[in-house]
């Protein structure tokens, strides 16, 4: 077993299970990136490590319909597309609806809890878990090797609004069977206590919307669909209509509500296009946005650059989560709202979200429960599997049969015992607009510093057989911040190199080029103190 | 008055009152880039709108020696060499240290708590406040129009380990007299309650300095000679010695010590050079790079390129906040120092550290205590000068006499009315390594561009008489990730769009490049769906 993604890292989760030769995959999600990797749109797991064994994938198995667990589905499927996608109701709605987009139509076949089927050497049980997303599942594996269980993202949520809790009896019941290696999700393993529950949301949601005089904007992830639900029902409520506005939220809801799965009161949705009658105090908009992406609808609210406008009297509730590294991007959206005469209301001054992750408590009872022979933390940075490596060591698990893994870590598991026997070079595969793979760690290497820096550019044309210089040496800027004059003392020692190097027998453009790198460049660091990025071009005709 | 810096943000604080031709400044300090600022070192306040009035200044003061105070004095004093600073000791001696290395020796008056003074039209008196920096200073400004009270940074710590608390009997003395504008720092506005005792922190220090079995590693800012008094207390408690790591810890601690701020142990100090032979458990760094910095000491030890090796069984501890913006890297140092197997102590898992701004509850008892006529939140992001102006209301202030302004801002005061009479517009001034507002947001979008795309340059030179090309035309990127084959296609079509071009009269350099840069553009959009910077040169020989 090895995980090619999710460890060391919040995002990108999937793992790869072999035996006999076949290899069953358990999610394949997306990591966003940081702002050291400009220019990136999407980070996915390294699936080159599979390359040359896709033929011998017996299926995917996806735990729940979120990006970091299903959005590289398209990325595998574009090596080999009849690869099977194993999950619930809700997740395969959603990745069909994201292969669409991709033009690629799946082997699906879906699944509910307490269902169990067979895949080549494995023998799968799936398990009813309680998450930020309906329909999530854990995944009981069954092989001749020994059962490993992946909880997936989970929570505990005692109370959840579909009823649907994480299925303790069961895990019970696949403890006392005995599960060899139990990897569970680490996300919230530093956080004390227990996750509240998502129900309490409703009556403060239900309080702010009551209050507002104006209009009401909640914004939150696409995909929470109990967020929605109780939105929905604090507007109905308050008498008031909602709007879905953003892509990724109109499209999801209505996946969630053809399924069954949003409960959305007769007449309460309105278009946009057709909201314009209705007073503000009697509509709520529903947005994505929550983590100030400068292209969603609420940032395009502050940035007064979307139809909605937000002014005086009316608030904005952001019922979300803030990602580390997000600080910056929502904190200017709450005080551009702010300064637009909004009330904002946010996770800082309202209990108006709760995680999705099961806290060091709720792992607690995990642990005591399943009582497994081996622990893997897996889903989040080394800090987060270190917190729940201990959580599972505090509850009786042996610290040698614990894991702390990263991505790559080869774990055999035999006997009842697993052990970590070799580590794979794991790869950052960055998307990039329509390359996939193309950029490198050199390339943002050159954009980072491009963007600190700016480049230089000098072109000369030379006419190396007579030593002589038929134009330039032309310098052309961006970024550096420097006026153009400053360069004219520079140009002359150039041009000097150059005819001084071509009288000497060097005629070709490439050296002609390193020289002319040199010394423009050892004048850029002295004499400007910048670092600029040399671009040096010597025609030769 | 008018803040050139300061409301709308966290730092770069600076405020101009004028009266009688006159002006005095308060504070004069630098705000810290974010991620769509790259390259900038630093940010300036709008130092421009006083450039034609430098005569006129007749003081600044400076409440403390932070950097968000005291940063911009060389920039300004570069402009007009002898303006006086006014300050206590420790906040002129950092100041100065500073302008040393601008070689700058300013002209500089020393004042303490209850001090008063004349400059020109302004009265000053001078009142202790508690900070996360000794020696701290509010200052009461009296002229003919009124009297201003502006407090700085402070908290009201009631048992500060130097026993100097924020003196709320002047304030009530200031009070009585009859403060017009009561000018207060709401960085901590929005949090409820009151900031916890700095005293708090020392047994906690002592408990895991004491537990701890190897070296111990304490980061912390370099400014706060507090922190590092507890350090070096729990230090002697647990028989170790103290080695001070990174080039401002070093200094700024030997200023605090010189002048009687730091109570440095007989013997506890050691060098680094000569702790060579101290065993590990009997040693305490104290260090920079609290939130990440990747040139300062915890990220270089992170990164094994640091003389002291952390590794299994050695402790770091973060004594510091955590501040908006820096998460990706605080954590990215978390990560990777409990890799190297360190336990690492953090504000997020253990009482390490306490905020040295007033939070909401003891801001209540300054508007209380002080009763002014008028209130205007500085220091802060729009939010929390909200937020601040909230509380000053609840405790009787009169909304329209509690003013939020922004940078730029002119306050009027008279009659004991304080009003907003006008805008200016305040434009950010970047430092970006030698060069002072040379930087453009044109260089910025720029650097951003190339950051998230890199660039194409394209080379052809050209004979426009023939309508002939001589080289050409060739393709350079960077920061593109595309493969060089990939502009094979274009290329021809660029040299045709050329040729027709000369062959129809258009001769000029300039103009040929428009048209490269179209052909290209054009199809670089919608080939390669990118937008990367196109930069087309055309050399006519």
């Amino acid at each position: 077993m090895t995980p090619l993604g999710g460890l060391g890292e919040v995002g990108r989760n999937m793992t790869v299970y072999e035996i006999n030769g076949k290899l069953l995959i358990v999610d394949c999600g997306v990591l966003f990136p940081e702002e050291h990797q400009p220019g990136v749109d999407l980070i996915l797991p390294d699936i080159s490590k599979i390359e040359d064994r896709l033929g011998d994938i017996v299926a995917v198995v996806l735990t729940h319909g979120h990006e970091d667990h299903i959005g590289a589905v398209p990325y595998l499927l574009k090596r080999r597309e009849n690869i099977p996608l194993i999950g619930s109701k809700l997740t395969l709605a959603l990745v069909e609806a994201k292969l669409k987009e991709h033009r690629i139509k799946p082997v699906t076949q879906v699944v509910a809890e307490d269902e169990r089927l067979s895949r080549g050497p494995f023998d799968l049980e799936f398990v009813a878990v309680n998450h930020s997303i309906p329909d999530a599942l854990a995944v009981m594996i069954r092989t001749a090797a020994g059962s490993v269980l992946a909880t997936g993202d989970f929570k505990m949520d005692q109370l959840p609004l579909d009823g649907r809790i994480t299925d303790l009896r069961a895990f019970a019941r696949l403890g006392e069977e005995g599960v060899d290696l139990f990897m569970t999700d680490s996300t919230n393993a530093e956080v004390p206590g227990f996750t509240p529950l998502e129900k309490h949301i409703g009556p403060v949601l239900e309080q702010v919307i009551e209050k507002a005089s104006g209009k009401v904007v909640v914004a939150s992830f696409s995909s929470h669909v109990h967020r929605v639900q109780q939105v929905l029902d604090a507007a109905v409520q308050a008498g008031r209509r909602v709007v879905l506005l953003g892509r990724s939220m109109v499209r999801n809801m209505k996946i969630a509500s053809d399924l069954g799965y949003l409960n959305v009161p007769e007449g309460v949705l309105v278009d946009l296009k057709k909201s314009g009658d209705i007073p503000d105090h009697r509509i709520v908009y529903m947005s994505t946005g929550s983590q100030g992406e400068p292209m969603a609808v609420l940032s395009r609210m502050m940035n007064q650059e979307h139809q909605v406008e937000i002014g005086e009297g009316d608030t904005v509730i952001l019922a979300s989560s803030l990602i580390p590294g997000n600080e910056n991007s929502v904190f200017r959206i709450i005080n551009g709202l702010m300064k637009l005469g909004a009330n904002v209301v946010h996770k800082g001054n309202a209990k108006v979200h709760v995680s999705g992750h099961a806290s060091a408590g709720e792992l607690m009872y995990c642990y005591n429960i399943v009582r497994p022979k081996n622990v893997m933390p897996i889903h989040g940075e080394y800090r987060h599997l270190i917190a729940n490596g201990k959580v599972a060591i505090e509850t009786g698990v042996p610290q040698n049969r614990t894991i702390i893994g990263e991505n790559g870590t080869v774990v055999d598991l035999a006997d009842g015992v697993a052990r970590a026997v070799g580590q794979l070079e794991i790869d950052f595969i960055y998307v990039d607009g329509k390359s996939v793979g193309r950029v490198t760690d050199d390339d943002l290497r050159d954009r980072r510093v491009l963007a600190e820096e700016g480049f230089i550019s000098v072109v000369t044309v030379v006419e190396p057989t007579t030593a002589h210089i038929v134009s330039g040496p032309d310098i052309h800027t961006k970024g550096v911040a420097e006026e153009a004059r400053v360069f004219d003392s520079i140009t002359p020692k150039i041009a000097d190199a150059l005819e001084t190097a071509m009288s000497e027998g060097v005629h070709d453009a490439k050296q002609l080029q390193q020289i002319t790198r040199r010394t423009i460049g050892r004048w850029v660091g002295t004499k400007l103190r910048r670092k600029a990025m040399i671009v040096p071009v010597v025609v030769v005709v």
